[in-house]
C-alpha cells in the first residue's frame, strides 16, 4: 500500500467538519472527502460578501450535512463540533480591502472567532484534529525570495495580523493543551467553485469573470508583479495530508508552486488558454498601492519533504479547467 | 540645550492621555509628566483584578483629570483621544495565566480594544503620536540570547499573541495612515506603584510584599531563570524619548538591562538589600510550566543607537527604592 492509498484510507468513515464548507476550499474538499467515504458536515454562514455558495454543494446535497451558521456563534460550533474526528477551518474573511475598511468585523472572524472555537474543541473535543487555513498575506512585502517559513511576519493590512493571530492560538493550543492542529499558509489559490463576481477572494477570480464575459482583464499595479499559484485539487491534496499525518502535528507549512509567473504573463496565459480576449494595465488606487505585497512566491520544500506534497496541476491545466468550469455554471457564479 | 532638555520642553504644555494611567508604569509617567509642564489625562477601568490603583495619583490628584473608563468603551476613547497631542497607550491584561483561563477577556482588552482606539485616532485624531507599551512575552522561549527585535515571535500564551497582534495594528496604523506609534517591548519592569498584592503584573511584585511581610520570598521553577529588570523611572524615559524623537516614529524597540540576574540571585539581593528574610524554592505547577518562558534577556542596543536611551538605576539601587516605597505605602498596596 502506497502513501496515498494509507492517506485515503485515513478518511474512510471519518467524521470530518469543515468551516467554510460552502466556500471555494471547502467545497472541493468536501467533495473528495465525500469520495473518500468520509461522513462531512458543512458549515457556512452564507454571508454575501464571502465565499459561500449553496450552488458548490449542489450535486452532493443529499450525501453531506449542511448547516448554516457563523463561526461567530459559539453555541451552534460547540454542538457541531462535539463528536468530529476532524476539522479542517476554513472560514474566514479574505478580502484585504474589506479589512481595512471595516477592521473590527475582520478581527471578530479572523481571530476572535478563532480562539473560541479552539476554546470548543478544548471543552468539548480534545482528541480532535485541525487543519487550520492561514495565509501567504501574514508575510508581507518579502524581504528575500522565494519565502520560507521563517520569513519575518510584517503583515501590510488587518487581515493579516488577525491570521497571524489565528494561526499562533491554533499553534499554542497544540503546544499547551496537545490540540493536534496543523496550519497551511495558502498562497493564490484558484480553480472551480471560488466566488468570481468579484476580487474579494482572489484577483483571478474576477480576471476569470471578466474574459468569459469579453471584458478586458484589469491588471493592477505595473503587472509585473510576480507569484505563484496553487490549484485547488493540490490544495485539498495538501489538506488531506496535513489532516493525517502525525508528523504535520504542531507544523506551519507554506502551499506554493514553482512555476512563478507575473500577472502580465498570467494575463496573457488566460487570454490564450481562453483563445479570445485581452488584458489592460491599470494603476493602482492609493488604497489598493499601500496594502500591495509586490512579488511573492513561497519556498514549500518543508511539506514537500515532510509530507511528500508537491503540486501536479500548472497553470495552463488549471486555467483551462477553470474557464470550462465558469463557462458551464457562470448563472451560479456571477451574482 | 542638551538632547535631555530638548526631550523635556518637548512636554511643556502639551495634552496627553494615558491609558492605564492609574496603574503602574502610567502613573510614575504621569508624576514625570506634569513635572515638565504637560496637561495629563489617565484613563482607567479600575478592574480589581488589574493594575489601575487611585493612591498611585493620591498626590497628584488635583492636578490631573482622571477619567475612569474602560479601553472597551469605544464612545468614551473617542470624546477622550479627541484633541491628545500624545497617547501612552498602556492599558492592558498583564497576566499570563489569566489569559490562558480567560483568552476572550485578554482579547477584548489587548487585542480588540487597540484596534478599536487606532481607528478612533484614524478618525478624530489622525494628528496624534501614541507610544504602546508592548512586551518581551511576544518572543516566547528565546532561541538566542540577547533577544534582539528580529528575534522569531513565538508566544507561549494568548496574551503574548494579543500582544503581537496589537503591536502590530499600531506598525500597520503607522504605515498607511500616518499615524505616528512607537512600540516599546518592554521586559520585566518594577519600582513604585506596581501591583504587589499577587503576580499578575509581575512575580517581582508578590516578591516585594512577601519579604516586607516577614514570609520567605517563593521563587517558581528551580531558580536558575536568567532575567533581566528595568527599573520604572529608566522605563518612563524610555517612553518621553519615544514620544518625542522622531526617529522613534514606526519603529520598535525592546527595553532591558546589561544586569541579567537569575531569579534565585535576585531572591537573594532582596533578602540582602532588606537585611532580613529568605526565599525558598517551588517547582513550577503543570499551569505555570507550559508557559514559562525559561531565560530572558534582551538586546536593547537599537534603542541606545537611535535614542540614547541607557538604563541608569541598578538592580540593587532599585529595589532599595522600592523597598522603602512599600514599607512606607503598604497599607495602599495589599489589599
Amino acid at each position: 500500500m502506497n502513501s496515498q492509498e494509507t492517506t485515503e484510507r485515513f478518511f474512510r468513515n471519518r467524521q470530518v467538519i469543515i468551516t467554510g464548507g460552502l466556500g471555494f476550499i471547502g467545497s472541493n474538499l468536501a467533495h473528495r472527502l465525500l469520495d473518500l467515504g468520509a461522513r462531512v458536515t458543512l458549515v457556512d454562514s452564507l454571508i454575501p460578501e464571502y465565499g459561500g455558495n449553496i450552488f458548490n454543494v449542489g450535486d452532493i446535497r443529499d450525501r453531506v450535512c449542511v448547516n448554516i451558521s457563523d463561526v461567530r456563534d459559539p453555541y451552534a460550533m460547540r454542538h457541531l463540533v462535539e463528536g468530529q474526528d476532524l476539522l479542517f477551518n476554513l472560514a474566514g474573511q479574505t478580502s484585504h480591502l474589506d479589512s481595512m475598511r471595516e477592521p473590527e468585523v475582520d478581527l471578530e472572524i479572523n481571530c476572535k472567532s478563532q480562539l473560541s472555537i479552539l476554546e470548543t474543541c478544548r471543552h468539548v473535543n480534545p482528541a480532535i484534529r485541525i487543519v487550520f487555513a492561514g495565509t501567504r498575506q501574514i508575510y508581507g512585502k518579502p524581504t528575500y525570495f522565494p519565502v520560507d517559513e521563517a520569513h519575518p511576519l510584517h503583515p501590510v493590512d488587518v487581515n493579516g495580523i488577525n491570521k497571524i493571530a489565528a494561526e499562533m492560538y491554533h499553534l499554542l493550543y497544540c503546544t499547551v493543551y496537545g490540540i493536534r492542529c496543523c496550519v497551511l499558509r495558502l498562497t493564490n489559490t484558484y480553480g472551480p467553485r471560488m466566488r468570481v463576481k468579484d476580487a474579494r477572494q482572489t484577483f483571478l477570480g474576477i480576471w476569470l469573470r471578466q474574459i468569459i464575459e469579453g471584458h478586458p482583464i484589469q491588471v493592477f499595479g505595473d503587472g509585473t508583479q510576480r507569484r505563484d499559484f496553487n490549484y485547488v485539487d493540490d490544495v485539498v491534496d495538501a489538506m488531506l495530508l496535513a489532516a493525517s499525518s502525525d508528523e504535520a502535528v504542531g507544523k506551519v507549512y507554506n502551499l506554493g508552486s514553482a512555476e512563478v509567473t507575473s500577472l502580465k504573463d498570467l494575463a496573457a496565459l488566460l487570454v490564450e488558454t481562453n483563445a479570445a480576449g485581452r488584458y489592460e494595465i491599470v494603476p493602482f488606487s492609493d488604497e489598493l498601492k499601500k496594502i500591495d505585497i509586490g512579488d511573492y512566491y513561497s519556498d514549500f520544500r518543508k511539506i514537500a519533504a515532510d509530507l511528500g506534497w508537491c503540486p501536479k496541476v500548472n497553470l495552463r491545466e488549471g486555467l483551462t479547467r477553470s474557464l470550462e468550469y465558469y463557462r458551464r455554471h457562470k448563472e451560479a457564479y456571477w451574482d
